[in-house]
């Protein structure tokens, strides 16, 4: 028996506004390179290609050739509209088993950041692997550093040895918690963040798919069909069709949560999902007074301050604890500490009729 | 005998950065529109041609191209360099006397705001015809509406009222006081901000450059020889001559402080030296939190901040009292309290070699 083929299918789908506004309606975060010289899209390229000979983005029409800039020679396949997560895969998924039946795909999201390269290589071949020797559904688990409330939680159940070593059953998402849930989970042990990939063989998530998604997976037939006859401009019409007649639904809540054989690999490799301004500081040097920056900037008598800025410079002068992004057209200026309420600042700029910021 | 014939004096040498980054070294405060759609520059030249037929723009080589632009059908004399405002006025002076023997010249700062322009023209047809009727120095003294600190002030004297109602004689400057002093001027009457406006006959002023500023006299003669002999070339020459030589000194402190006979008319006209963040604040409409905007804006959840933005848009959001500026490729964060702190940015940038964004 050949070696199973597998494939690093990247979800590049978002179109956050957390980090506005660097992020914007026509360039999510995944184009942009914080806190390093190349964009998250091409970092998880590049990061995934040792593991996965194949890789397979999967992105808005819109995006695909800004997409297929950051990662050559990768398939991209362009969603009709956006349905999420689980139509995400879904799609790449019948992509894959018409091109290798037994395909084992590894599911990426396009933005998040690895600062230790060698240790997430390791877990996701692990990863692979036992995808590979059983019929389940792989997560990766990233050991929690802190009582984190922004991130989904696993928690584990049995181990299950037989797939790895470390390899242990999930017991069950935990949906992004209050403070008080975290601290006691992270305090517990046993609790792991949802790093959000998850390796399967592509087969067995449209199996998955039928049970608990069957009009996405009736939908993705037709697509399938039109592919086993090589027709790929059937295919794309098949997707176009049938598409939003899709439940727009995560992953995680559509498959993840009610599939019964799902396991956890926990890793550790200087993970963050770079899900706010406060993420991204956390990914960039700090200076003696705690200040950090991407692009010039000169701070006076300010601690804790984040300043990104694209062009030109930024002065802070007797501020502390915020951060200050100019990206394009637009400055942002918020404490720190309400780093998630980059929010507010969109629903602002809609609401005074200035969304062509956005 | 013909009536006097009356000149506007323009002093448009400023460099200043207290309005960094919207101000710069190449291109200083009289350029900015601030609270207002026209350059502070063309706002004064706006507002002294009704009083004064002839307008002289005294300004840097490097600026006399803008300057002309914003003052169509002035005089622009270019200055060889910046050697402070005694300079800039008698070189202006001497250039009027050429022109007209008995002119009389009503000196301006470029850079300032008046918000009842009626009011500002009334004052200074008054401050006009007192030195015209006697051989004086006469002043407008701003009524103070606070006890400030970042101007200087005037002690009033003796009334002078044969130079016309309300004039007084001026009992001595008084440099920027501390905050006590200025309380306590504020609070005994009897005192006025020094407004930086000067009307005196061009040769009197002429005549105090000889008393007090003899080095500056004695060049400036040179000039007016060559100007008698109707050889604006040679004229140019000799000022590039002479200029390197003069004392960089104020007109306030080289003349006004020594003269004997300096009057002041008291005014009220919603004057400003707009000579901070701070101070342009105060020129905007506030919303009711109490934010003050120029250009697109949003804040959510802050107060009493100001947004000045030369393109694209600002959000604020969690932040109160701070103004943040967006001009050209910089932008500042700074206390609203201490805006005249803008000069830490300036040297921090210049500290950390990045004195081109200046």
């Amino acid at each position: 028996m050949p070696a199973t083929m597998r494939y690093a299918v990247i979800m590049a789908g978002g179109s956050g506004t957390r980090l506005w506004p660097a992020s914007r309606r026509a360039r999510p975060k995944q184009f942009l390179a914080l806190g390093a010289p190349e964009s998250l899209l091409a970092a998880t390229v590049r990061r995934v290609r040792a593991a996965a000979p194949g890789v397979m983005i999967v992105t808005a029409a819109d995006q695909a050739a800004a997409a297929a800039v950051e990662a050559p020679g990768a398939t991209v396949v362009a969603e009709p509209s956006a349905r999420n997560t689980a139509a995400a895969l879904g799609l790449a998924a019948t992509h894959l088993v018409a091109r290798d039946p037994d395909a084992v795909m590894g599911a990426f999201p396009a933005d998040q950041h690895v600062g230790d390269e060698a240790a997430f290589g390791a877990v996701i071949e692990r990863a692979f692997a036992a995808a590979e020797r059983g019929d389940v559904i792989v997560t990766i688990g990233v050991t929690p550093t802190r009582a984190e409330t922004g991130y989904g939680w696993l928690e584990l159940g049995p181990p299950r040895d037989e797939l790895g070593a470390g390899v242990a059953q999930v017991a069950r998402f935990v949906e992004k918690p209050d403070a008080a849930r975290a601290t006691q989970m992270f305090a517990a042990g046993g609790y792991l963040w949802n790093g959000g990939m998850f390796f399967v063989r592509a087969r067995r998530l449209l199996a998955e798919l039928e049970r608990h998604l069957p009009v996405t997976a009736a939908g993705l037939r037709e697509v399938e069909a039109a592919l086993a006859s090589g027709d790929t401009v059937a295919a794309d019409a098949a997707a176009a069709r049938v598409y939003p007649g899709f439940p727009a639904i995560s992953i995680d809540h559509g498959v993840m949560e009610k599939a019964h054989d799902v396991v956890a690999i926990p890793g550790s490799f200087g993970w963050s999902d770079v899900g706010s301004w406060a993420a991204v500081a956390e990914l960039l040097a700090r200076d003696a007074a705690g200040n950090t920056r991407q692009g010039d900037a000169v701070v006076v008598d300010g601690r804790d301050n984040l300043t990104v800025t694209d062009a030109g410079v930024i002065a802070v002068v007797g501020v502390s604890g915020v951060a200050v992004v100019r990206a394009g057209d637009a400055v942002l200026v918020l404490p720190a500490e309400r780093a998630q309420d980059v929010r507010a600042a969109v629903d602002a700029l809609t609401a005074a009729g200035l969304s062509r910021y956005l």
